[in-house]
């Protein structure tokens, strides 16, 4: 059966030729507002910040009714990096049923699938039970500090807040249908400074090698997992990502030591009781060193819901698999909106994602927009 | 008692104001040269090495007779660094008892003591019953490799190794006479790299993190002391004096991590030993890793000799001190002569060695030049 082609794959090559390498816009929000415009949503323009670092972000809703679906993502994508694409990252060049550019799957595609499944449902000549927005942010690869946070404080204050939300990121690992995220780790970055006595390799006693007591501080932060994971939840991670000391001498002890490492905790943590422990390691074994944490989310878990069904009976509809309700993986925007309303995620495969020829199968992209359809049509019945 | 003044004062100024930081020689060696000639030495100019970067050596004896004594050191010196010199450093100022400028106590103050020692002894009339030469190189505080090492060569190959050497290196901490050393320490270096599988941090199964497979090479590395010391010399001593990663990405496992590591080593261990120890340690926790060791030197030991008790009874009668016989602190030329013979090392008072306002008590050249004639006095009876 030769499927109806969707608005889909034009819009998804569209978006990916407007460079919207963080923080810049490239155009991209532009091309997406014009699509929307074409099927009646009402769009609000919410650039956030100051001046030259200023982010676009966009909040665009069709119907007032309830039940309010709300799409959740970002336009904007990580940088083309390395050299050795086979066509230029911006191109959206078709090779071998794949869309290849920067942001095909993460995550342009998946907002064009969206975009693509409501221009399917409208077509049907039905009208909309409920109401549909986009919450979509030009800054979610980067600080994302002017980005979801701030629309959902606007939509908060402007009686926006929906009853779901439906994040577009590429969660499938391998297969369209493999996973739905129904929660994510939290994550935090850790910077720890100790500081030292410099001196004399021969004269280890006259100083204070600052990274014999980094290597203990790290040793005790390594030595044992945090946690064996949950039902809902696989195991917290420490990853030491960098230590530095640039002591290119190679008979001097250093006089400072430095280290950063990042944790994916899952619900048995709280970002804040992971610096606590963090900090009192550093004590331990230097009482002089400063330990910086940063935390970037806290875990969340929705406990599935009805909505969580109607995606998952849409999945196997469309594909015939059995999606895997999942809490792995990095984190994504939808931290900040847990703290609203119900939220899930589910997108295209990810496995090219932030890598050279980052693509979408254009099959996957047609299925997808079935999927996003679909799930439309079992949740405004 | 006033005591008759020396040669040495006036040759130390002269050497001081040659500017002799390595590699240049500034003059110095035709200033010694010049020297030793006026006491009759045969002088042989032996310079090693290519074009620009040939290193000024010279090999000077007098007399053919044994016992044979050579005295080592080097006319190069450490760059004069930082501003803050009160005179200026290749001035040569006497202030307030003491010879300002580098070079004053490493070594051109030992060098000068040594000759003054010598035209003390010959001026009594006495002949010279053995034979006394001198080994100076202009390249100690450098490379290191076309100076001593090439002229112990040249010795060997012209039947010139001496049965004693002492080497004129400043010994002493705080005062003249406080300490002989009769052995060094052995010294490598080591770097390690491990390569690993860069990812991102919340799929950790799909990386491979180098850095904690490093930390875990430096933790077994350093978990242990190496050992205890012995009757000579002191514990062995691993210093790690850097890592480095360089990974700015805090979501980001690295592809690649690096350390460096310092050993100073007693003789229960060889250098090649602890090479071998530190590579099975990495392949243990890191089979990719490559650990390139240099040894710089070996840790060697001259079992107090008569030499070294005539040393000792000749500081005795001129200071009243009894030397301490010691193997600590860093490494010296002297490593390179103890693969031929017996060698020791005394000199002046090095705690002003390598920084601004280097300088020797004029007493203290004085006393080390009876210091050197009595030595003699005691060996060539």
């Amino acid at each position: 059966m030769q499927r109806p082609t969707s608005a889909t794959l034009p819009l998804a090559r569209d978006l990916i030729r407007a460079p919207s390498v963080t923080p810049d816009d490239g155009g991209a929000i532009g091309v997406l507002a014009t699509a929307l415009r074409g099927l009646g949503f009402d769009i609000v323009d919410l650039p956030f910040g100051e001046g030259a670092a200023r982010t676009p972000n966009l909040f665009a809703r069709l119907g007032r009714g309830s039940p309010h679906l709300c799409f959740a993502g970002h336009t904007d994508v990580v940088p083309a990096g390395e050299q050795g694409w086979t066509s230029g990252p911006f191109d959206a060049v078709i090779r071998d049923g794949r869309l290849y550019g920067r942001g095909a799957c993460d995550m342009k595609g998946g907002i064009a699938a969206f975009v693509g499944a409501i221009d399917r449902y409208l077509s049907d000549g039905r009208p909309l039970a409920g109401s549909i927005s986009l919450l979509i942010t030009g800054d979610e690869e980067g600080p994302a500090t002017h980005g979801t946070v701030r629309v959902l404080e606007w939509m908060r204050d402007h009686g926006q807040i929906p009853d779901f939300c439906l994040v577009g990121e590429p969660t499938n690992p391998e297969h369209l249908g493999d996973v739905i995220k129904i929660g994510r780790r939290g994550s935090l970055n850790a910077r720890i400074v100790v500081p030292g006595i410099q001196g004399h390799v021969a004269y280890p006693h006259r100083a204070d090698n600052p990274v014999h007591r980094l290597l203990a501080i790290l040793a005790e932060l390594t030595a044992v997992p945090l946690d064996d994971g949950t039902e809902w939840f696989e195991a917290s991670s420490l990853q030491v990502t960098s230590i530095d000391v640039g002591n290119s001498a190679t008979n001097v002890i250093p006089g400072r030591a430095e280290a950063r490492l990042n944790i994916r905790f899952n619900d048995l943590h709280t970002g804040q009781g992971l610096a606590e422990w963090i900090a009192s390691v550093c004590r331990t074994h230097a009482p002089a060193a400063e330990a910086d944490v940063r935390i970037s989310g806290e875990a969340f878990l929705t406990q599935p819901t009805a909505e969580v069904d109607m995606l998952v009976a849409a999945i196997r509809a469309v594909t015939g698999r059995e999606p895997r309700l999942d809490t792995g993986g990095g984190t994504s925007d939808a931290r900040f909106i847990s703290r609203y309303c119900p939220v899930a995620e589910f997108g295209l495969v990810g496995a090219s994602m932030h890598k050279v020829d980052e693509h979408a199968s254009v099959a996957d992209l047609e299925e997808l927009t079935d999927i996003y359809a679909s799930f439309l049509e079992r949740l405004m019945r």
